[in-house]
């Protein structure tokens, strides 16, 4: 299994009206922890432009089963659960302190080549061979 | 079926480096949508807290079909498809001009006592009657 | 004078947890005048970049009169206030209904050569040509 | 002169489509280095209202003397320069690497009393106190 951690603590621009973190802003935690894990696959965003793929996000799913308060430090873990015909990461968000788990996630990236625009229907062999390395 | 239709056009600070809405800014598109319903129902934020109830957000889901460009006309609907336990909304954007289906989502909100704190298994009768008067 | 008008809405997911809009949520609320603005003129988005210049902002400035709240109804105008040698906006958000004065800004964009990547000391031709056509 | 700084490094969807980050963006790292100041001083977001003032933004100001790209590790530096009447922070943000300066930028906050709503034309005793503290 492939994971990275990151630490991350909700700022005041983070925070709606009911003083918790605003849904849609866990899209951007989850995006700095799926940033690790791919820099640790060694795949992050400059490597799959110079290897000649996109990889949008064709599907999210994120389940609250607790909400996040104003400067409550999280601790956000992305693993790598599927790569051989897309890229599936899931999240879970922790509390930093009481490891309580606040928040579970999922994205699915499929890789669309740059030059025909075309989707690939499996994972091009650059990033499989990337995966392997580190399984 | 209650729903609701809004128009929206992405701006420059939606799009991302590869020159399509960043996936997370759907959350924003959907809570306008959501809104349109909600007001539709008379059971909006304010009417919410009103009521002694939030209405937090506890499961989202999104499917993109299609990127989106910069100031590409967009429409989007909000169906309700459940409201007696949990109040679940499902969302269709779609081009305005073609009306081909882009972007697809899901959001699923729990009843919370502002008294209490404590999760309702049921939707509370304030809401239930709104839907109802509407059905 | 050239100028442009926007009406917008602020939504929940622009709100701070002072129940009033974020103050940097209103550099969006400016740029979509701007864009409605640089549209009058004939030099939008797209049309810069077909004119061989990329113009970004390089000065910013917002005085918040007044809080705005959920919900609350906004016009946004933009006015160009310098064309010759950068490209200066003046906006100004005011309450729909009241006309009330709520928040001024200013933007300050310069010419930069796509090709060369050297900032221009005099706004190029191309973009002057456009705004003396309206005034 | 009372000061902090912070690191932080632009993602992905810090980034607009002309490759940099967005102009609004700076708003929130700005904030996270004045909260980090404002932390020093022990008159953070919760000391503020416990102490009867909110203390909104009245005046921002960004100036942007370079780009930043995707990734780029910056450094962001608050200071307080004025606090007798008003609550006034300059802020400099710079390459982590080169030191260099990339923005600068001031943001101006008065007190407003929680109870009557008022502003406050001097600064309220139990500020200047944490500040006088520290001086």
């Amino acid at each position: 299994m492939i994971s990275a951690k990151i630490a991350i603590t909700p700022q005041f621009y983070d925070i709606d009206p009911m003083q918790v973190v605003w849904h849609g802003n866990y899209a951007r935690f989850f995006e700095i922890a799926r940033c690790a894990l791919l820099d640790r696959i060694g795949y992050g965003y400059e490597a799959m432009a110079a290897s000649g793929y996109a990889w949008p996000i064709v599907d999210l799913r994120i389940r609250y089963a607790r909400p996040v308060k104003l400067f409550q430090g999280l601790e956000v873990e992305a693993n790598l659960v599927a790569y051989e015909n897309y890229l599936r990461i899931a999240y879970r968000c922790r509390d930093a302190q009481s490891g309580e788990t606040l928040t579970k996630g999922q994205t699915t990236q499929v890789a669309v080549s740059l030059q025909s625009g075309e989707t690939c229907l499996e994972s091009p062999e650059v990033f499989l061979e990337k995966v392997r390395r580190l399984l």
